[in-house]
């Protein structure tokens, strides 16, 4: 199976990043987690993307705040699909992050989640992987399943919350 | 080969959207064009994204303006990786298409791209092909090296204009 | 009576939703609550919506933050009002959420209500209801006077307080 | 059957605000135009609005730009539901008039539709006054099949131009 | 001398416009101080402000929150120059008040300060009625030095704190 | 009576300032219009404020727009009431100037009208001098007189194009 | 002298460019012009910035649009003072670029000017090269007097104008 | 070798503006520290921006919130580059002071850094200051090393951290 690479610009981003680790790891994908900043370390971010699909990685998920540079700089090193996690940070909710790494110009795209979306990023990375993987797309529609049951409890508790009022 | 699916709001988006096409097409990637609405035709719009994966295809494009939910709604009924473009339409430059598209919640991501990014869209579709066919991640290394070579075309022709000054 | 539905998102938005059941049981209002998501129940959102009508029910809540679809997907399937709840959520402001609520496009209409704006939402509907419900009406007419009443009691009670500055 | 009133803050909206004015009366809601000011004519729009529910109204709804006032001052003073369209003007791209109308403090709501959005105005309406018209509530559902229809023949349309590409 | 009015929305804003009074009363301008809402008792605010050139004010200074119609349904009544304090509340960080109070249309303008500028509303309204009295000007003279006193004393102290870096 | 101050940045501020000069000359309010920029004739802005009230001026009126610190440098130098007009300009709507000229530290307030507000700028000056000058006064009410026939001319004019519809 | 750098990410942004590359020539400073792209050519780019000291630069400036991670990208690489440019493109007026080019992390700054401020990005590389070269300083003090003269010229064009109306 | 002047407008500023004092010190660079405000000591801050340059200044760093005109005054009386720090201040997340200090009118740049961005704001200042100063240009290489040196010793520990998930 293809790995996916998780990138941060900073380990401070790890407590929001963590949860696309996790994601990842529940199912059974296997995953390298990086600290790289486009900033700077950015022969390592462009190295490190230049030579992923030939290493054995089928997506990158990169994670970055504020003048959020370091998905763009992975994607324009690589053919492989980047997935870009723009991370709230000390000013302005995390806007400069989402337009920073979502309005790529033509060519070069970030395939952008939300805000902080970092379990979100996980999921979209295997839905690519398992486009070609009949497997992983079996443990995705479980994983459906799940929410929506997840879903359906809490509407039932619901009642019995609304009952109580 | 897998196909992508172009699904558009309304046919007003086409003039945009149509730059997707185009480029699926010059990579020669089978696909589908769809109107369908989340809001006008939502049990089309639900039935083409659950059967998405059955038939054939590998990815789904969604265009949509204003409080743009149809490829949230799509990405509701698939496992396949679902890409957003926000459009821009007569108010707000585009913002409120890109927070409907881009801010899901977890569990059910959506691949946003920039606003009015068609080509992006595709671009990025082609990526995920491309994790498991070599031939298309091939073409993809050439339009980066032709993009490549456009700019330093581009950078020569300014070296003359600037002499010219 | 017509019922009220009030459905919201996910059950964490129930601390600021609880405000609208709180509002339309002191009107006597007959409602129902559910969690429902247009992402990870849409089957349900759905059907919901579009049996709403011949259930009973007069006006529909919408509670969701994010890119906020629950109110479109549930608007695209009924012609009962739809009313919209922009959730605050982690990042934005609201104001992701707000248009991802309001800028419906033509045909589709969601009463949006402010951010957070729970007892608005079922106020507004409490209005619809009284269209065609003289009793309800005039319960409103005693709100609105109690309202004022309250407000002229603060200002009596702020006379004192700038008296013992 | 009870009638709508149309407001507008100046008759430069009315380019905009007659969709709303067509949508209703193609629905055969009968309706009242007015051009009143919360901020030029305050007491008309206020003496208006109180008198809007014994004058055999049902609905108002008003259309207003910049710090568009006039559905909270109609709203103070009435009990029925008021509908509020936030007019695009000369800068801001209308979030001024979206925000000046939305954000109504606890106890005055304000059914907010999109920026320009006459026609969803109309709509919305027209399906308060469907709560308790089964005449009316038919020829809203006849409205969303035709919608529908109209979406499915575009995307008819949309396959002979795509097979011309 | 010409009185100066504080007017607020809710008793909630006090916290912020207490330092308006604060201000007014250390210039020994005389104020009367009311909670008055321009959608819970819009009646007392008009009639409020339709007196108010008769009963001896010069100014109204009015604070309010969200969707701030205030400021603008007191200008609508009243000729005397007419001060806007957006208050910041729960959510758009005071934008929505800004936008509200600031964005007149022609004809009845409010004069703007910033969000939760109460301290300021005070000074401009003080800074009106000096237009025509000496006395107070001498004493807005005295506070600009003041002012410019105590920046340079500022600055002295840092001199001291950098010094034992 | 006093005179009043128009002063712009920059002469291509003047189709939109106009209007202030207008309206001051229809009240036949004394005016000087001058062309000084914060940034270009610091000196002569700041000069020309520090004897704004020696020379006879009651108010004075600052247009800019982009980074507008026009208002706040002249609030910096006078005790007069400074009046602020954001301008609209290439980018950004208007936003930047109107925060620019709004968010005024405590102690230097500058009285902000709407974006392009000119007209409501020259109307808030004369309500200012009109505190203390009855003749005055009668003349904004007269004003204000006018203005709502002018809407109610409008409205009746409505009545005959609605018929026509 | 060191010579200044001018770089843009797309030749489409010369029309705006151009003015700091003629800025840069009035000032007699060297200067070399690029098109190099952060996504398309980030070799050039990176390789460029990180022998931009060697080879005789004493400032670069960066011109990008939509997510401008341009100037990010060469400031990574180079400890010379990298100036920014956000260009205005197709939406969001500008916002994205300047957001993407300002919000720069801890350790890496650009100096960044105003959305398409061309010109002043060549008077900010002209004054950092001034610091240490007289005669350069002499001419942006004789610009400074130019621009002062050029504002009263058109103050007193303006007081004809006024006088005319 | 010159020194930066760091001039802010408060000093409730100072907890920030603390690191670009530190930063400088750690460099070497000589620096001054002050306390002036552009609306409460204009006198004082233009007086030493005019004389800065004589002075001994090699650049000027002002950090300002709000309606932030500091660094925009200052720019107005020298030719040195002039580096504006935006601060977040109560409301707006620092957009406000953000555009107050970047949108500069053509002819008078700032060089604008992020939002808080007070260290970046003291490299940028050492960067101009090393272009005609080797030794300093030097210590910004062994800075840039020693930010990459601990991102790789993040990375390396970050490994230790997945390993333990």
């Amino acid at each position: 199976m293809k790995k996916v690479a998780v990138i941060m610009g900073s380990d401070s981003d790890f407590p929001v990043v963590k949860s696309a680790v996790t994601e990842l790891k529940s199912f059974g994908v296997p995953c390298e987690v990086h600290v790289m900043s486009a900033h700077r370390t950015p022969a390592e971010a462009s190295e490190f993307a230049a030579n992923a699909k030939a290493n054995g990685f089928g997506a990158i998920i990169c994670a970055a705040g504020m003048a959020a540079h370091l998905a763009g700089v992975v994607a324009a090193h690589t053919t492989l699909p980047v997935i870009g996690i723009p991370m709230k940070s000390a000013a302005l909710e995390g806007m400069d992050a989402l337009l920073a790494t979502v309005m790529m110009p033509p060519g070069v795209p970030v395939a952008t989640v939300g805000i902080n979306g970092a379990k979100n990023a996980a999921i979209l990375a295997i839905q690519m992987l398992a486009v070609s993987d009949d497997a992983l797309a079996q443990k995705l529609d479980a994983m459906k399943q799940n929410m929506a049951d997840g879903v359906r409890a809490k509407d039932a508790a619901m009642q019995e919350q609304i009952a109580a009022l």
